[in-house]
């Protein structure tokens, strides 16, 4: 009956997301702070209609914090919901079929930006929290706490929870940022890489250069940047900075071959990116690449003319970002710092560096054995009919080594988007069978949570 | 008496040259395709009003060229005037002091794109004209060819001139498009560097890919392009491309030494560019290494996401602007298509690579013995009380070594910038003293060639 609710409810579900998902929050950029509110608000009205006790707006230095609870005993578990309502920014625009801000569904799938990361997965656990509310079998307490500032580094929930851990006490927390490996293969992620995002600008002239003139004679910043990013891998795509890899966490033979199960098919891989060929770590699998290993890559590079035709000059500066994922036990400021002393150090007498820090999170590892992690098993179990299967994410959210830190508690990734799910790149998009199934998971889950 | 005219008429010359660069003539961009004509139509009426019999505008695939002549005497010798009215584009903006197209005078240098480069150093050739019609001592035949694609490889010019030979029919070239070491130094450019000018686009992925999820396992192509740039110079500073130096002509230890002689102060060089240290082709000294030696540079990159904040992006595309000034003997069709083949030849195979080839233009060497060179230097010694010194310029105007080929005309390169006006970049400029010397020294050659 849980399950006749929902589907018979789907349009309202779907038409309430697409008005979510048409307000811009992209947090990165500052043009669009009053949007980042609108979607705030926007939630903060959907889960008071949900029902819950108290909702509010918690004004940080940046964006603020969606908070809300409903407190139905106090001697029952108490869940703390985490997600963001934020989004990435939607650039290269030129590449969507359809606006990024104007939701539509192809093919069974919802096309928008934050259609899956997270707008899409987090408004699934608003609907679960009214199916329960409806059907009067909430089983235990509900805290939320969705934040605005996910895609800039959570630079101001750090804050919040050292301030709130009263009012966030809880026995775990549930977050639903995550991917499965496919619907086939219902999955639990139980490890997250942590990050280091930084920039870094090479200048060499005062100014930009004719580049007839002064070609030859004069370090082009362009032609010493790209040496130095090409320096910071070796032969076998390990990454250079001394001291990069002291604190990362070597698996057993055991637990690699364990990650190795997950069904993965190069060719498919291989086949869906349009690529010929795969790169990486020599002596690692695809997944351990992305799963237990740490990485470099280049976000974003520019210089020089960019424009329509040729212009022959010799550029004063040149800049990059770039960004490291980390895995335990690195630990987010060191690689920052180790990274700033490398880049300064390898940098030529004839430019100048300079390199700031953007944002970290530390990596995480959660744990299959408690009994959140179990519930969440049973859950997909009931409703999939299949046992999920423990994976390690590429990706990151700092958050959840945070909450282990300040508030002691595990965190349960039951997250329902598939990696093909474009996030972070033009036509992000979410199956609209995820995310029925997930408010159906999610119900299952507080069912099976509240049993223990 | 022709001094006196010249300082008399000084303000309105530079309003008129003012009226001119006031015109966006950016040829590069088809956005001002309405203001390069305008600046070809302002050149045209200056040129009538000044006294030439005929003057038009000559249509061609892109921007017109302006043509005009005054016949006095077909039995005397003729001057045929080349010089370009288009300019580089004027990004980035935010470096400029004031507007580009809004020219101003700053201790006694005139602001503005294109001051100097080249609609400065045509004007005084206009006026130079308007001052010996007015003086009734124009000494030979004048003809003036103008084009607006200079900045943009000359593509169309060689048709015309390929197709208009019996009206282009001269004895000598005269181009004032160059520098001078400075004004205690005067100086005649009697070498011209070639130019091959190559756009690169490496694809990864087929589509932006979100650098957690992706991140250590798939190439990424803005550090597959680093990589290939990294690896177009050796540890001395030399091309890597094969058979790149094959056709450089080497000069003799006493043509170098003869080089070498021209004055030059390392510390004002890094003074004035704000550097600490130099690099180029080990065993070259500054001067040989722009005017003697080819160079590639990197003119332009981007790839991935630039914006305001962090965006952890693994892209699918980089690119580059890639541009490799050439030397006797080079050849610049030649030198394109070793670049094409070397630079895919290194693409690994998990990314996709593209070359385009924007433009090219030979390098050129003018000879000092012609009786257009003595001219021109007697014309100097005459104004400046110095006998110019003849120079290598490591800048490119394709066009000397055409005229040549179809025309078989030598050129004097008679320019009066300096390297420091910053042609091709914010703030460009050029001093009032040098557009006025210009003007006299221009009449003093007309006076000394028709002597010859």
């Amino acid at each position: 009956m849980v399950k006749d609710y929902i589907q018979s409810n789907k349009d309202r579900f779907l038409s309430e997301l697409f008005d979510w998902l048409r307000i811009p929050s992209v947090s990165a950029d500052s043009r669009y702070k009053g949007d980042v509110r609108k979607a705030a608000e926007f939630l903060k009205n959907k889960l008071s209609e949900a029902g819950v006790d108290r909702v509010e707006l918690s004004e940080t230095k940046g964006h603020p914090i969606v908070y809300a609870e409903k407190i139905i005993d106090p001697s029952l578990p108490t869940v703390l919901v985490y997600g963001h309502y934020d989004v990435q920014p939607a650039d290269p625009l030129n590449l969507w079929t359809s606006p990024p801000f104007e939701p539509v569904i192809n093919d069974e799938k919802i096309y928008a930006r934050g259609a899956c990361d997270d707008k899409g997965q987090v408004y699934m656990h608003v609907k679960a929290f009214e199916v329960m509310m409806k059907h009067n079998n909430l089983p235990c307490n509900i805290k939320f706490m969705v934040e605005g500032e996910e895609e800039v580094g959570s630079d101001n929930l750090g804050t919040f929870v050292k301030e709130n851990k009263e009012r966030l006490k809880a026995d775990i927390i549930l977050i639903s940022d995550t991917a499965l490996i496919s619907l086939e293969h219902p999955s639990i992620t139980t490890g997250l890489r942590g990050l280091s995002y930084m920039e870094v600008e090479v200048t060499g002239p005062n100014r930009d250069l004719h580049s007839g003139v002064y070609g030859g004679a004069v370090a082009n910043p362009i032609n010493v940047l790209c040496n130095m990013i090409a320096s910071l891998h070796d032969e076998n795509g390990k990454v250079t900075i001394p001291g990069f890899y002291d604190k990362v966490a070597e698996l057993s033979a055991k637990e690699r071959e364990a990650l190795n199960r997950a069904p993965f098919d190069l060719n498919d891989y291989k086949k869906d990116l349009g690529i010929d060929e795969i790169k990486g770590e020599k002596g690692y699998s695809t997944v351990e690449r992305t799963g237990i290993r740490p990485t470099l890559d280049v976000n974003g590079i520019w210089g020089g003319y960019t424009g329509e035709g040729a212009k022959t000059v010799l550029p004063s500066k040149a800049h990059a970002k770039i960004s490291m994922r980390l895995v335990p036990n690195q630990v987010s400021a060191e690689i920052t710092e180790l990274f700033t002393k490398h880049f300064k150090a390898i940098a030529p007498s004839y430019v100048k560096v300079k390199v700031i820090a953007h944002h970290g999170g530390e990596p995480a590892v959660t744990s299959t054995e408690s009994p959140a992690y179990q519930a969440a098993s049973r859950a997909f179990q009931k409703v999939w009919g299949k046992t999920p299967i423990p994976t390690r994410d590429g990706g990151s959210i700092p958050i959840v080594a945070l909450f282990k830190k300040e508030l002691g508690l595990e965190t349960v990734l039951m997250g329902f988007g598939l990696d093909s799910d474009a996030i972070h790149s033009p036509n992000e998009h979410y199956g609209v069978k995820n995310f029925m199934l997930g408010v159906e998971t999610i119900v299952a889950f507080y069912e099976q949570y509240a049993q223990k």
